[in-house]
């Protein structure tokens, strides 16, 4: 943890007036920090907002930059080089709803069409903004992986340079695809808890001066931008809130910020104050924040990850008691699923709606179906939930499960008989 | 080839009046045919055009349903249940145009963003929706892929059966992918060549009689959603033709429709008529129409197929002939690149823009290199390029040839001389 030594920049921040420590409310002037001087906690932006209007949102880019009044970026960010994500379909999911015995409508938020195929294009979209005011010149980031991809590639289009460093064992779809964007990608022999120290520790150096860690000290900006999924789910169904939300937790910081997002939304009259639940969902080979929601303990305790969603593979999350709070407030739940399950989550949502989703998908399908199981989550209230990356990064999770029904020689006798066993499918028994 | 067969049925496809034979004139019913009686020649959609304006489609959906007047579907196909691709970005791309010593303005029409990654979501949609009117309840294709990932999305999305036929050597980010979606997959020891063979005999027989080949006896309704991508571009530009495009050419399909849509909207007084020049672009490997352009022959002589594009191996290319005129009526050309220089083009998208392609979309900026060095593409005229589908199905392609900067353990110390080397990249040499 450091202090801000950034010196102040009066750089235009938009409606972001300040930084303000989340613990001690200590203020300080924007710049590249992220813990109190006083107390080491976590820096928040703090906003003065004016002139929001439905009007004026709708009006402006198919992209998270349409809440451009709502973020720590100056009102010509859009315009600046960067991917554009965001304005991603909330889906209708009947089939899935009625597979799971849903008689309320379920939506999927589906975050696999951004530039980079996950939710991470958007708070990097944010951080790369506050990099540019704060004349940061590289962007690098401690990764799971889908952050690799959204920093190598914005940097990439932003003409900026890029350090990415992940676990060495991550998946190919995630790898490969970091190095082909042409930054600097460091593998650590470790685990991403791990990575994540390393980041901290560069801060220091020379070295790094005019570098901005989008997920370290740039994380203020970063973690605002995750608001644009609530600000969209929101704005999607025709400006009102959802009565439950299913959220993928890693480190936490997505859950908060979704609630933190329809609470503005409400503070400025664009949507009518309306109660939610928000549900946390977590692999339980990393679920610290489900085991503390389970305890009743306010304390995240860190766990050693073991399971295939890698994505969600943060043992000490640095916004689990922050989203235990918001689970709590709003008479949600954090709970977690086994990697079979997950497995199953991924299948059902592919089979049932179309949409092939990360494994991080797959959690929070499985956590819903068992939320629902537990009589936790109500089956008729109307229910967003989030899939937060694409199956195409996490082949490995389903490559020993799905495969083709038959292999053939090109004969018409062969195909008669490798459809003749079983049925086609015609329904989603 | 077969004949017509399918009962005439009086189902609304919105503006589509009948089929046509594209050799000699001959018309038929709208229905699940695709050659002419008289002929063989394929047959294509005849329509009735009427109060189509810009502002009916601006307040359209997001999605190809936005242009369901200039489609062979039904008003009402925009509420059925299907993927509602399309509205995909149309990027400028000033560092590739840079990169490339190109002075006029340079676009990627990037089709990644699609529900499954790929430009065959579109083509799907469209045949989903006439397979509805004509009362056909499985999806089947031949595939090298991508179409395979569509057809077994869309038909899980809508509650239908899929049968997908592929051969049996493709990408494991093709072949996964469709199978977790839960269609039937048939894997085929052969060419995509035998595929499609083996699909036109499927055709005939009676346990395929309520099944929909999207590319095969549906063909004239699929091909026509490629008329979006042609739609999306001139309105992306501000209703405006480019001076120039570069589309990948496999079954030669795409390029043609594009030509189709361009002519729509000029004949329509949708965009001012101005002059284009539109290229094809082919592996070396599979470059049967490029052969046929640089030899002058009007006949498209069938290869048998040899690079790593797979998406582009049709070897025997249906529409290959009116592929090569539309390039020769346009003043444009088809050329060939081979498969070191589509990695290199695959990468110089992904380090200049951020973009990461398919095998196709590195198909397609290397062939606008080759283009510019011959001199026989304008490097100061306005120019859109399509990127096709997503890198991430096509991983094995730059597998052995992009990968981390260095592998170290979580140490400063490893950092700094990781780095050392070779300095950071800042810009796009």
């Amino acid at each position: 943890m450091t202090a801000p030594t950034t010196p102040t920049v009066r750089a235009d921040f938009g409606p972001a007036t300040g930084l303000t420590c989340r613990e001690c409310g200590a203020g300080y002037a924007l710049g590249a920090a992220y813990a109190c001087a006083d107390c080491f906690g976590p820096l928040e932006i703090a906003y003065e907002f004016g002139g929001v209007t439905r009007e004026r949102i709708a009006a402006g880019p198919a992209s998270i930059w349409r809440y451009a009044p709502l973020l720590p970026v100056a009102p010509y960010a859009a315009d600046e080089p960067n991917l554009a994500p965001g304005l991603t379909s909330l889906v209708r999911a009947d089939n899935l709803a009625r597979a799971l015995g849903m008689t309320g409508t379920l939506w999927v938020k589906d975050e696999r069409a951004n530039p980079t195929h996950s939710f991470k294009d958007r708070v990097v979209a944010v951080a790369q903004s506050a990099a540019r005011r704060l004349g940061l010149r590289t962007l690098a980031c401690a990764s799971t992986g889908n952050l690799a991809n959204a920093v190598a590639a914005a940097a990439a289009r932003a003409g900026m340079g890029s350090v990415v460093v992940i676990p060495h064992d991550l998946e190919a779809g995630k790898t490969l695809t970091t190095a082909a964007y042409g930054g600097t990608l460091l593998a650590v022999r470790g685990s991403y808890d791990d990575v994540n120290r390393l980041c901290s520790e560069l801060i220091g150096e020379p070295f790094t001066q005019d570098w901005g860690f989008v997920n370290v000290n740039l994380r203020p900006y970063y973690a605002e931008g995750s608001k644009t999924l609530g600000y969209e789910i929101a704005e999607q169904l025709g400006w009102r809130l959802p009565q439950q939300v299913v959220v993928p937790v890693a480190s936490g910081s997505l859950l908060t910020k979704v609630d933190k997002a329809w609470r503005e939304l409400t503070g400025l009259g664009l949507v009518q104050d309306s109660p939610y639940r928000m549900y946390g969902a977590q692999a339980t080979g990393c679920s610290p924040v489900a085991q503390a929601f389970r305890s009743g303990a306010d304390v995240v305790r860190p766990v050693r990850p073991d399971t295939i969603a890698r994505s969600l593979a943060i043992g000490n999350p640095a916004d689990g008691p922050y989203a235990l709070d918001v689970a709590r407030r709003t008479g949600g739940a954090v709970a977690d699923v086994d990697d079979a399950a997950i497995v199953d989550g991924i299948r059902l949502l592919a089979r049932t709606e179309g949409i092939f989703g990360e494994t991080a998908g797959g959690v929070t399908v499985a956590t819903l179906q068992a939320l629902l199981a537990a009589g936790t989550l109500d089956p008729a209230a109307e229910t967003v939930i989030l899939n937060t990356g694409d199956g195409l990064k996490t082949l490995d999770a389903v490559a020993g499960v799905v495969g083709p029904t038959a292999t053939i020689d090109a004969d018409v006798a062969q195909v008669t008989a490798a459809l003749a066993p079983t049925p086609l499918p015609t329904s989603l028994s």
